[in-house]
């Protein structure tokens, strides 16, 4: 079922989910573009070299920015067929913060960083899929907003990301209802855990440190795969959200 | 069960649930502030006539406001037992706009006038209430937060107004999980329905325009008898949820 | 707004939320019966002398049993304008009994206990109800379902009642779906706690043993009370839902 | 990823879902049992001839022939790794039945056939299951309830059906909490939708007589599809639930 050379871009430069999806989607004959506010962290200059991505600068909490980072990718490579928000986007600063701790400014901070942001890329892949042609699965494209547990359930000392993890449930809701029917497949991903990621060195950090629980965070690869799983689905039975958490997570 | 002099402070003054609930609470016993935009709107002038509301001047979307506004009401009336959040926040240039068309300067200010407002507002109401005797309901204080259905469905072309009504509702549940067990009753209420409201001369209006159907709108003195008792509730049996819609609106 | 001389029929016996609903309401000028598997339990004896309520007895899983009550019920009092069903059904000895353990008859009995007494005493209601006039809250009469927390969400070792809680939501909301627009308020309350009663001697038991948090049972009086609030509603503002659990009550 | 020779029993044999899984795992490598109450239709002794498939007889919703057929199938073919539980349940005399006319035998029938066998099947696959090594996705074997969207919303004259399927979903979750750490994946799938099925000339039914929208069913092979996919998830990450639906589908 697989669309050669189609265009997949990512959002968010981290070394988990975002480097996972980048190494599967070019494995799978995709040609992807990986945008982040820093472009030449180490792991993405070795994509580069080891499966051909594309790197671009772009602090996606900025209107222009976005505007502009889609014109260069359809410019390079042409108009997406994926699309993933990978961005967490709490300021550090809020971690663990109460009601009557928590810094306004770093609260409003990280509704922009998150929220915002994912309004910001979503409308830009919009506009650009409603004109593709639709695919095999029937669909002119596929957006994928990872989200935390925090969408689902607002925890204690956590406010602001509560707020910012609802707000994109809440966009890619409404954007299910207005765009499934259009042909885009919208999908939204709370991950119920701590993400692994790879280490320079090559190995795996997939384990809280101290515990002897193996698969207590979940493996970014797994993620990536599911995306892919996600984007190829048939229109004839679309997911809107899949909640994925390991084994051993309490549900 | 109700106290005596009890403090109640409204943040958004429009002729709908927030002039009902001003009329209830002062009708109880309680003294009642009233913050708007523009405080001197007929309709709150009328209520500090018949009500002897006071009325405050606030941008609930600028973190110094409100820290000022929560200063005066301490000052003038003492600490609040009773917040209500009842500010909608859309701009209306976003009404009915689909996602590739709703402009991103617009979106960022719902989510400011509606959800930031709802953290700054909740932050000095926490802030104040932490510090009072538990009342004869075992409560420091209330929190009610006003909003909409598209707190829990995102609808088709409504994308900012998703986001921002979710990311209300994260705020709330991450507060009622930190301060419930703290003593203050936090509250969520999704209105399934267009709120009616009272005219200047006395007449409501209840009923879409070139409908037969009466109560098709949610009669906004009933809402306010909703938050009172929600206010007395004892925290033996606290409710964090109650969605309230007219008996003939689709569930 | 309280009417007159209302009749309200109560399905279960118990010394928690049947017997306080019946003081209560009682207490309010209604015309009570409370139905019970054993009518002749000495706390619904006591109510008979103290709040005048009628005894009936009913297995309220056996279809021409709950026809006769409702005959009965009508006939002694009139038609019933507030039905609460109120028994939790669980067989003892599936508490805590795992997947690969239950005993599929205790798990059939459950559900028959539980959900399917659920529905034969919602179908009695419903018929009589759609004959009542709209009282002055606009409503022909309330339905309240009693449910737990397993209604919401299924906890481990617990399958059976998980799903004869669930069965009791589904039925609720394809109800309110159904009569709201017929006038008949239907409301479901799962109780995320346990429930507290009041013991032969007056005395109150609300405390878990051992514990020396007060309060972390549910009060039975106030849920009462939760359930005539709801009773009185104005069909402007039904709802559907009300989730009660104490503020220690971890959300 | 996929193992060769796995067992798979398929509860329910009708020319939608359950034909479309026996298919797929069979072309997959597995082993693949399909029972049903008549297993002499059609359907199922043409997928004996083309794909080898095991059929047995069995009335799911007694307990013991549901005991006997595991008994059968573990004896004959191995211990399951997949059981997927694909009964509606419904009895036709239900269907478009208010609250008020829905015959309670029917009710009674439908838990049974529906809810109850749910427990019946998972009880005995859990029994099995614990008893298995882990495969290469870390699990020791996976159990999937399709389900109906009345799982997740109760709709009109539809009451006994939103009982079964909520129940369906109760036990659903409460299995998830408990056997996931055990190393079971359990997985609930509503779909949201009429779902096609092959004639027996080889043509599809994915279409509602009199419309011109292709896709208004569900493709039953892309749903078993999905079931493979979920049955593969390494349980770093699992889904417990996937709600799928057509695109055109209303959300």
């Amino acid at each position: 079922m697989p669309e050669s050379n189609e265009v997949a871009l990512i959002v968010g430069g981290g070394p988990g989910i975002s480097a996972s999806c980048a190494r599967l989607f070019a494995d799978e004959g995709m040609r992807v573009a990986v945008a982040a506010r820093n472009p030449d962290k180490p792991v993405l200059e070795k994509l580069e070299q080891t499966h051909h991505i594309r790197r671009y600068a772009c602090d996606a909490s900025d209107p222009a920015a976005v505007v502009a980072l889609f014109q260069k990718v359809a410019a390079d490579l042409g108009a997406p067929r994926l699309v993933v928000h990978n961005i967490d986007g709490r300021v550090p600063g809020i971690f663990r913060k109460g009601i009557a701790e928590a810094d306004p400014g770093m609260v409003l901070d990280t509704l922009r960083n998150s929220s915002f942001s994912a309004f910001l890329v979503a409308q830009q892949a919009t506009r650009l899929m409603l004109t593709n042609a639709p695919g095999r699965n029937g669909a002119k494209g596929t957006i994928i907003f990872t989200n935390a547990s925090a969408a689902i359930k607002g925890y204690v000392k956590s406010g602001a990301f509560a707020m910012a993890s609802h707000a994109k449930l809440g966009l890619a809701e409404s954007m299910a209802r207005e765009l499934m029917p259009e042909g885009i497949h919208v999908v939204h991903v709370p991950i119920d855990a701590a993400i692994g990621w790879t280490h320079e060195d090559g190995t795996r950090a997939h384990r809280l440190a101290g515990t002897t629980v193996d698969d207590n965070m979940a493996d970014p690869d797994y993620i990536a795969q599911a995306y892919l799983q996600l984007h190829r689905q048939h229109r004839s039975t679309w997911a809107f959200e899949v909640v994925l958490r390991p084994w051993v997570e309490k549900l």
